[in-house]
């Protein structure tokens, strides 16, 4: 294996398959990154028991050289020191040489490393993705989908099916949900041309979502989804990300959300936000409980609390308010979460009591929902 | 204690006092900011064992009106919340009231904090600062003082008079010096007008330096510096800073710096700075081992090597190169720190000898001095 390669696009490919490499890999060659050169570009792979990551990078890309291949071959690299040594490099192309005993020469100016490499035979093939379902996502939309639900997943290893994202397919439209049994995001987009494409119970860990998200370029147009048994694969240009699914059933998260309301409001993201976020400095440190009350009909008042240091009191205009007097305490930290992936200028938030779970949405839009249970103070 | 203040200002002036409050203070009430309200304006007062910081916020400020004092008075305010707190409130301008008990009302816009204050005559008044040695020094050229050798303090409690900056005066010259015993840093200034201020064995804690470096303002012109016995007073516009200094004798550090020398070097900055970055990717993590070699008149050899991983070779050009041929060790790291705060293109570098300290100074210059020991590698 030889070639010389534009180092900035070497670097941010193998930032992009490092995302799937654990330095706690279950199988040492798994700390490595396998670069294979074939005569029309390279492949690097990074893997670890859950994500894999493969991305190509062709010799010519438009009018473009990126690679300049002498030698196909294949070898494994330790993505710690590989990953850094190619950022550090001096000049603006790298030449890597394969000699005996896997030993890999990458050379750049003045600058000279030899790098003990590994077999790439040894290294596991990624999974096949066998049949399944399979759909296109605009990529802004994909990383929209993320956004709104990951921040919700359980981070507590006691139920692993809720640390993942649950996607169900129907009738053209994607449901993604994440709940962490205390507060719950669902975000529902048409996906048209999925045609009779149909499927529930699919549970994508949250980790991997977030990954893809990092790595999808925002001037990717679409990513092709495929979604089997086990696994799921997001294909885009020269990029392909697998991971594999949670096992279990995901809760009925459908019937946990209420369908009447006692009290409707609308509040102003921002103002709310702020003042939540000035009575959380208040809050008790564990449980971030903060405290509504509705004044009038046009005025909240949020309060919390710490005895031995002070109180705080905020007060936030209502846009609308209907049905019946209010008092409520809830954890003022979930609250922010979901206002920071609400993109709207008004949020409308539907009350079912003090003891009840409550919904908030965008009030402009209903393809989004957040839903909270409330704390209990006394 | 009643007055309306400039959000902005306060904040950056609160900023300023926390940096001499610690978590782990000795005495509680040293965890939080002591605040006088007078005709004139308003002082805030930070401090821990070290460092004492004491700021003043004027009522006016040449066109500006800072404050708007209706009744003077004093409370003690927890830091760590009162910081947060007025950095998060919605409106430009901040309402602080004294209240029975040290209760302190904080209003602004539509936001309402009640915190626990702490009697003010409980907080241990600053030390008086008697009679010392005075002299000026422009801010510009303390803080290039202070970068130019905090970084090479000792961090080890084992020789605690390590961990301060040594600063003596003699002939209108303040010369500092830093060592943690492995390498040493030494930068010289001409103050004028000192007169026959003269003194040596001033060693001042290389964090109080640090911390005083953050909080000077760059449009300060200049400082005022008052050195006792034992501490020293930095003093700029609206602002106070007290530091203890360090009991102990100071090792003597001019013995140290080798007279003469046996091949001496002149290399760029830069090229050898990036060559050892790239060096210490392959050099063992604890000692930072770094080799280097003469290969000609022309050219040095940076090496290193991790066994199970790898080797790396460097080739660095030197600009002139006089006396024997050289083979060396020591640790890349100290020298990349010295590196940073040297500000000239070439640095001139003196050896004696593969078992021998070795010296470091900007080749243009020779107000600063870097010293280093080897690193025996056999």
């Amino acid at each position: 294996m030889k070639f010389t390669i534009q180092r900035d696009v070497f670097v941010q490919n193998i930032q992009h398959v490092s995302k799937a490499i654990s330095s706690r890999a279950t199988l040492p060659i798994l700390t490595g990154i396998k670069i294979v050169a074939f005569d029309d570009g390279i492949t690097l792979t990074g893997s670890d028991s859950d994500i894999s990551i493969e991305a190509f990078i062709p010799a010519e890309d438009g009018d473009n050289s990126n690679v300049d291949i002498e030698r196909p071959g294949a070898v494994v690299l330790q993505a710690k020191y590989f990953a850094d040594i190619i950022k550090k490099l001096p000049e603006s192309t790298v030449e890597l040489t394969l000699n005996d005993q896997m030993v890999t020469k990458i050379r750049s100016g003045s600058s000279e490393f030899n790098l003990n490499g590994q077999d790439p035979d040894d290294f596991p093939r990624l999974p096949e993705v066998e049949e399944g379902s399979q759909f296109t996502l605009k990529t802004d939309l994909l990383k929209a989908l993320i956004k709104q639900t990951a921040f919700a997943v359980s981070t507590a290893e006691t139920r692993p099916i809720l640390t993942g994202i649950h996607w169900g397919m129907e009738s053209e439209k994607l449901m993604c949900t994440a709940t962490d049994s205390h507060r719950l995001a669902m975000r529902e987009a048409g996906v048209e041309e999925s045609g009779d494409v149909e499927f529930t119970n699919v549970v994508i860990p949250g980790k991997s979502l977030t990954e893809l998200s990092k790595i999808l370029d925002d001037s990717e147009e679409t990513v092709d989804v495929t979604v089997t048994d086990n696994q799921v694969l997001f294909k885009a240009t020269n990029l392909l990300f697998l991971s594999r699914l949670l096992d279990g059933n995901y809760p009925a998260t459908k019937n946990m959300i209420p369908s009447q309301s006692k009290t409707n409001i609308q509040v102003p993201a921002k103002q709310l936000m702020a003042a939540i976020e000035r009575a959380l400095l208040l809050s008790d440190g564990k449980n971030n409980v903060v405290n509504l009350k509705s004044l009038n009909e046009n005025e909240l008042e949020i309060t919390s609390v710490t005895p031995e240091v002070g109180k705080v009191t905020e007060s936030v205009s209502c846009d609308a308010f209907e049905g019946e007097e209010l008092r409520i305490s809830f954890n003022g930290k979930n609250i922010i979460d979901a206002l920071r992936v609400i993109e709207s200028q008004d949020v409308a938030i539907q009350f079912t009591g003090a003891m009840s779970p409550f919904i908030m949405r965008p009030a402009d839009r209903d393809y989004m929902l957040h839903l909270f249970s409330p704390v209990r103070t006394y």
